[in-house]
């Protein structure tokens, strides 16, 4: 190998910063983003006490019989919907499809949605391919949702269904509260068709796990500072908390520019596993479940092979726990904040505002 | 920013050689990748010469009415899969979802197939979840078709409708010929279904302009020196492309270890358009069609932003160009042969032997 360690850079610190800046300053940094994550336990608390009022209303557009499911999403909505991928279908055990907009926006497909649920998620509610292809699956015959923060919007006035987050505004660009909220309610459209697990007593405690993650940051502090002056991170989980490992990846990428990917623990052998020798940083989520042991066994050779791993989730040796008094189906939740919380440690170590990272405006336009 | 350039060491020689070695010596490096990749233009002419008799076969097992389309696979077959998901969706009108296997494999998952056509792609037919998967799909009602390089495969014995590649073994650990046999098996089955445009003329002249490629390497060998010493890449493109940036991003992480992501140019811009300022390489892929203005206009503000961007396809200032007389339908494949040559240039000029990357397997069990 190279005799220059590949992923230790002499400082990631932005703006040519020459000295180090008091810790009191660097608090200041990420304002937005920490108030709206300090929100997250109230907030969802009010929508997980929807949970009724939600299923009754997805009863009423949910075809019979069901074809099958399709999401409509980009950047983290669409790693809430990666999620609520397998839970939807677990709960409908029919096949869940995730759209890709290019083919109605761009490539005219004359696709024909009749039997189908197609659900769009976006913060906003007002990304133009996102509304346009909902619109368009309405129009050929799918039974349209829209789980979004702004019922007044697009997307919300485009469906049969909008599912509003009501979550409050949110400022900093970096998307929070309302990434875990539209994790909940596609675990309540979930629950809404079949018990999959997140009935009333996991929804009760849900608040409450966040607040103790929150009132946690330790450990993701200390996270931040086995990433301060790397270039690369790998994310990788497998099942329910791969959306959670892509959105952890998108998190810490936005916020501090260090290149992230997420890797599925299945898709990570099949090649990508050769870049472990480089000495790699991997961080790797894993609830107790079925994909448990296949994440751990994962963990073990990718250190074997020279990458520099740390696990995160209640499981032996983790670097970033979570309270592990809750089912896998609720898992993601706890993780995405973990997530946070090392996005804006890390962003506030470098130096950067996470709030406005360079370019980033609060609707994409795709 | 740093004030050491992010993504350059000093070299990327594996192996703590310390001389160069001889140009000569490193041309017998991927040895068995190199003539793979020489055989494409003879092997995929023998599979496109099978159109109508798939044609014939494919109509036998499509169900009729179609619920939609199940695509299963891994590693470099999902790639091609990717591609294969746009152009299935635009043939049948009917939605087009990309398995999660671990639902199947771990969280027993009881998806009624019913109505749906249900294809699996794996060279080998041997990965155990992808046979798995495919025996489930098949026992709940799926119309089963295996896409595999060996007829007498589990995989291929699993489906009702076995789709042989026939482009003989493939010894070196990069799959380069089972790919783009792959990309043409669902185009195949895509055009069996409804004109997108992959008709005789089209299929008649890929074989030539494949070959017209493999006989030009040295806009891949140019390319491979601007990635020499770099430790990331990211591979943008979007539409029918990107399944071919997934593979390149692929192909060149398991031959050289550099750690490459591939970005749907619409994805880019929802956060992780923020790394672009650290210098990162980035290979943009775009062909003639209706995304190709999108990925234009995404890597003039990657540029803008500091990154490195180089353009590939038959568009104008591309640093990796490849016929241009194809339709968008046919692009991925000569995408692909242009990534693997990148592959073979950068492995050999790191010395590195891209046959045996470093614990990979041909046949890859999750």
């Amino acid at each position: 190998m190279a005799a220059v360690p590949e992923d230790v850079t002499g400082s990631g610190r932005s703006d040519g910063a020459t000295g180090r800046a008091s810790e009191e300053a660097l608090m200041t940094l990420g304002a937005a983003m920490s108030a709206e994550m300090a929100e997250q336990p109230a907030r969802l608390a009010v929508l997980l006490g929807q949970a009724d009022a939600i299923a009754g209303r997805l009863r009423e557009v949910l075809p019979e019989p069901l074809a099958g499911t399709v999401l409509i999403a980009r950047g983290s909505s669409d790693h809430a919907a990666t999620t609520g991928r397998y839970l939807l279908e677990l709960a409908t055990r029919r096949p869940v499809a995730s759209a890709s907009p290019s083919l109605y926006t761009m490539y005219g497909a004359q696709t024909d949605f009749t039997g189908f649920l197609v659900i769009a998620a976006s913060q906003s509610g007002r990304t133009p391919e996102i509304v346009r292809s909902l619109q368009l699956a309405r129009a050929r015959g799918g039974s349209t949702v829209a789980i979004t923060n702004d019922w007044q919007s697009p997307l919300a006035l485009a469906a049969e269904l909008p599912l509003h987050l009501d979550v409050g505004t949110e400022r900093a660009v970096p998307a929070t509260k309302t990434v875990t909220a539209e994790l909940v309610a596609f675990a309540l459209i979930a629950q809404a068709v079949r018990d999959i697990g997140f009935g009333p007593q996991v929804r009760d405690r849900l608040s409450g796990q966040v607040a103790a993650v929150l009132d946690d940051p330790g450990p993701a502090a200390e996270v931040a500072g086995w990433l301060e002056g790397r270039t690369r991170l790998a994310a990788v989980a497998r099942g329910l908390l791969y959306g959670a490992a892509a959105e952890a990846a998108l998190k810490i990428e936005e916020t501090t520019s260090l290149f992230a990917t997420a890797y599925s623990a299945a898709d990570l052998r099949h090649g990508p596993i050769a870049v472990a020798a480089t000495g790699l940083p991997v961080l790797a989520f894993a609830h107790p479940g079925p994909a448990a042991a296949d994440v751990a066994e994962l963990a073990r050779d990718l250190s074997h092979r020279g990458a520099d791993v740390r696990l995160a989730g209640p499981v032996d040796g983790s670097a970033l726990p979570w309270p592990a008094g809750v089912p896998e189906v609720a898992a993601p939740v706890l993780a995405v904040v973990r997530a946070q919380q090392v996005a804006l440690a890390l962003a506030r170590r470098l130096g950067r505002d996470p709030d406005e990272p360079g370019g980033l405006h609060k609707v994409t336009v795709t």
